[in-house]
C-alpha cells in the first residue's frame, strides 16, 4: 500500500488521485491552504503548471527530503506556443531535481492529457504513463501504483529523457491547440 | 499524379516507395550510383542516416532547387544512446533548410518505424505519419502522396517543431532498443 501525496488540485491532480485510488492505494489531495503540511506520502506529485512549482517546493521543501517527487510539468511559453521556457539543453525535471538534490525526482504525466487518464485509454489502446529518472526504486514504486490503477507504464530511462518527454508534451499540446488531436486523444504507445 | 524521389534504398526508403506507390503515385528509387543524376520527383525524400545527408546534398544540389525535400532522420549519437548530434536548440531539418535556401524543406516519417510504415498500422491504429515544414504547399503536396498510399498524416506546424519531432523519434528508438516497445510498435496517434 502507496500513499501518494498530489500537490494541486486542478484536472491532473485529480486525475492522478483517480488513478491512485482505483488502484487501492492512498491519495492525499492538497492544495495552496496546505503550505508547510508534512506530507503523508512517500510519493510526492507536483501536479502544479510549471510557474508554480517554485513557490511549492518553497512551502515544502523541509519535507521533500527523501520522497520521490513526480515532476508532471510542460513549461510551454504560453505566450508564443512555439517554444519551452526551460533551456534547450535542460528540462523541468533537470532543474526541480538540481533544486532538491535529496529527493528522488521522476518525470511522469506530462504526456497524458488528464482526460486520458482519467479514462485510462486514450482510443482503442491502453493510455501508458512514460516513467524518466535516475532511480530504479523510484520508478518501480511509481509504476506500481500506476498499473494498480489499470494504466500501462513505459520506462523512458533516465532523468535525461525528460528532455525528450517535454518535448513529446510540448508538441502534444500543440498538436491540439491547433485541433489535429482532441484534449481525449494524442500519442499512445503500441508494444 | 506526383512524383517522388527517394535517395536511399535502404528499410525506410523502401517503405517509403511502397506508400507512394501504394496511393498510385510514381516512386523513383536512388541510390549512391545515381549521384548527379537529375530528379524525376517535384518531391525528393533523404532516406538515408543523417551522417549521409551532406554527402547526398553535395551530390544532388543543382537538381533540388525548388523541391520538396524530405528530411526524415533521426540524428542520434550512435555511441552514448543518450543525446542528439545536433544542437539542443536546432534539428537536423533546420540545418538542412539552412543548406538548401531554395528547397522547401519538411520533416516527416521519422516518427515511424519502417515496419509501420509498411503495414500501414501501428497495433490497432492507422499509422500517422506527422509533418512539419513552413510551406503548406509543400505539407500539402506530401500529405495527399502519404493519405493516398493509406496512412494518416497530422499536421505538425512549422519547421521549428522539427526539433521536438527528432525528440520523438530519439526517444522511441531509445525504447525499442531498450525493449519497451517493439520495432513493429512505438508511439500512435489518436484523433
Amino acid at each position: 500500500m502507496t500513499t501518494v501525496s498530489i500537490i494541486g488540485k486542478g484536472t491532473m491532480g485529480n486525475a492522478i488521485a483517480k488513478v491512485v485510488a482505483d488502484g487501492g492505494n492512498t491519495a492525499e489531495l492538497l492544495g495552496r491552504e496546505d503550505a508547510g503540511k508534512p506530507l503523508a506520502g512517500d510519493v510526492v506529485v507536483l501536479a502544479v503548471p510549471y510557474p508554480a512549482v517554485a513557490d511549492v517546493i518553497a512551502a515544502h521543501r523541509e519535507h521533500l527530503a527523501g520522497k520521490v517527487v513526480v515532476d508532471i510539468t510542460n513549461p510551454l511559453n504560453f505566450e508564443t506556443f512555439d517554444s519551452l521556457t526551460v533551456p534547450a539543453d535542460s528540462s523541468a525535471a533537470a532543474q526541480i531535481a538540481a533544486e532538491l538534490p535529496d529527493a528522488r525526482v521522476l518525470k511522469a504525466f506530462n504526456t497524458t492529457f488528464g482526460a486520458t487518464l482519467a479514462a485510462g485509454t486514450v482510443g482503442p489502446l491502453t493510455t501508458a504513463v512514460l516513467i524518466a529518472g535516475d532511480d530504479e526504486d523510484a520508478k518501480a514504486t511509481l509504476a506500481g501504483v500506476v498499473e494498480a490503477g489499470g494504466l500501462r507504464t513505459v520506462d523512458a530511462g533516465s532523468l535525461r529523457r525528460a528532455r525528450e518527454l517535454e518535448a513529446l508534451g510540448f508538441l502534444q499540446i500543440t498538436l491540439a491547440a491547433r485541433e489535429q488531436v482532441s484534449w481525449t486523444g494524442g500519442f499512445g504507445v503500441v508494444a
